[in-house]
């Protein structure tokens, strides 16, 4: 830290990204990314634009925009893009968090909501998870705060169901719920269509995982009108051009390819169930998950032991150094060459401890 | 305004970026973009990652920031990477302001950082320009907050000499000194040298400009391990993948090509001379920019006038509705073939006037 560093800031603790090795060879299933390359459409749309990099990018994102308002049945007014999903999140917690308006989040989730409270600079408080792992939305009527519901949750995959999530907004009518869509594409049900009756819901998604856009920095957030001219007014007062040319254009183009969405996303959903299949044949403990991931523990091995003995095998998973969970691991659905590679690898570490 | 939006960003003015027309066939020259395509190097580093946009970035920058540091005679812990030259700026007004450091900049600069010391919610104080629109650095000694420079200064394009900044530096040694270097390649003498000497000296830059790459998000601060570490606390609090796999390549593909750098800033310095000749012909008082831009205004034409008066020609220019400065204008220097049409539309109007 330098001697100039705003006190503010002196204890923050920042998020802790999973690893991103620049070392090549990893079955790589440590992060939530798809094993599939975006679409065509996005490939080629972002080399047009690459062409063209002198030019700034469209401060509106309106082609984009349009798309996405097309695709999900909304009016532009009701969609703003980001620099990922985590700056759509960043600029809820600015806009709707305060003194005033603390964060309520549960104890097992996104680890950047705690993140984003501490830089902000607000209260926050954590629910806990039941023992099973599930969100009791009892829990969450007039929660007296700002409320954030990763949906599917994360790192459980675990999904609230739209009715759900609907208790929670019919009971929370001062206060702003924001569901983190992140990775609903793989089987969870959306609270999109509850977005014309609560002016209370933002949904935030991102084109990392279903979309196989991780690496070009691309989310969405869809509310009211007015709601998304607040994080408008917020993102016009940090970075207006905070989306590349390059990949405005992929996301267009991914949003247009839907077959290959369509394809991706299945093919994702049937591998999950095969590998939580297989990792029960073993002996796992695994959540009922509607994401790209699974979150398995073993009786036998602990999360952390499991962990290092995948990556010594050159298998990345992630686990997390938490209490409540430290004996799972959250492992990211990859192709059926990578999941067939990662059971056998589990199976022989299980083996060498028999 | 939504019914939620805290009340902490209920009078936020957020900038107003520069137009940028989704209709084509304008010859534009009102947001110092270049106006040459990146280098092919870069266009062909982007184009390879697009296809492999399902992975993450590196969060650590690590290939871009060696080449960085290499560059400039740097260690990579000297260096920073950022989504624009603006998210570096942001952080530096989160990290180094607050209730007990207020930040200093001129009246007339990049007005961006008004808009960042009211979203961060800190005083500011805006030191006047003298009558000829020059910085007097005995201003700003002593100047009991962090001080923000740009350097050249934006929109005059008029530039301080390394030692007049090394006089602010030295009288400032508690104050955070941040050198907004964006068009320092124009013929500007960057204080990168003052680096080693000085731990309050932080300088921000960009690959919008002089690297053709405003479309693909990239800037880069410079300075003591310390105040670098402060502004990566605050990256990794907000948005650790704030750069994508694209930018990343194509910024390192820039810097290795160091010849068509050299000759892409060499034509605008050119063109730059040759256009503000012209404009003095035609009446125009002109300032000495170092950047690649000129700010001119006419005794016979208003500021406002003379931009409407090219819009409708399809020439855009940026004006200023600034008590101090608007009788000026900012005209991104382009091609010789634009400065042409320039010159030749303003000699028309001028004509129409008489």
């Amino acid at each position: 830290m330098s001697r100039f560093f705003s006190e503010k800031y002196a204890s923050l603790i920042p998020y802790t990204p999973g690893e991103q090795p620049q070392k090549t060879g990893y079955v790589k299933l440590n992060t939530n990314e798809s094993p599939f390359p975006p679409s065509p459409r996005a490939v080629k749309a972002a080399y047009a634009e690459a062409k063209r990099l002198e030019l700034y990018p469209d401060p509106e994102c309106t082609l984009l925009r349009k798309t996405l308002a097309d695709t999900y049945g909304l009016g532009m007014e009701n969609v703003i893009a980001t620099n990922g999903s985590d700056e759509a999140l960043y600029f809820a917690f600015l806009a709707f968090c305060d003194e005033k308006h603390p964060a309520v989040f549960a104890d097992v989730t996104y680890g950047f909501y705690s993140v984003y409270a501490e830089l902000v600079g607000i209260d926050y408080r954590e629910i806990p998870l039941k023992d099973d792992l599930t969100i009791d939305v009892n829990d969450y009527k007039n929660a007296g705060g700002t409320i954030f519901l990763a949906n599917p949750n994360a790192p459980t995959g675990i999904q609230l169901t739209k009715d759900e999530i609907e208790q929670v907004l019919s009971t929370n009518p001062d206060n702003v719920v924001v569901v983190d869509e992140a990775y609903v594409d793989f089987g969870g049900e959306s609270c999109l269509s509850l977005l014309g009756r609560y002016d209370n819901l933002l949904i935030v998604r991102t084109f990392s995982k279903s979309r196989s856009m991780a690496g070009a920095r691309l989310g969405y957030a869809m509310g009211s009108a007015e709601m998304i001219g607040d994080l408008n007014t917020l993102r016009y007062s940090t970075n207006p051009y905070n989306i590349n040319r390059m990949t405005l254009a992929a996301g267009t183009g991914a949003l247009e390819d839907m077959e290959y969405f369509v394809n991706c996303t299945k093919t994702v959903c049937e591998n999950r169930e095969w590998a939580k299949t297989e990792l029960q044949k073993l002996g796992f403990t695994v959540t009922p998950s509607s994401a790209n991931f699974l979150f398995a523990k073993h009786a036998q091995i602990g999360g952390k032991e499991l962990y290092e003995k995948l990556k010594q095998r050159n298998v990345l998973i992630r686990h997390f150094e938490k209490p409540r969970i430290r004996d799972y691991n959250r492992i990211t659905v990859g192709t059926m060459e990578q999941m067939n590679i990662l059971i056998r690898t589990i199976n022989a570490i299980l083996e060498e401890k028999r």
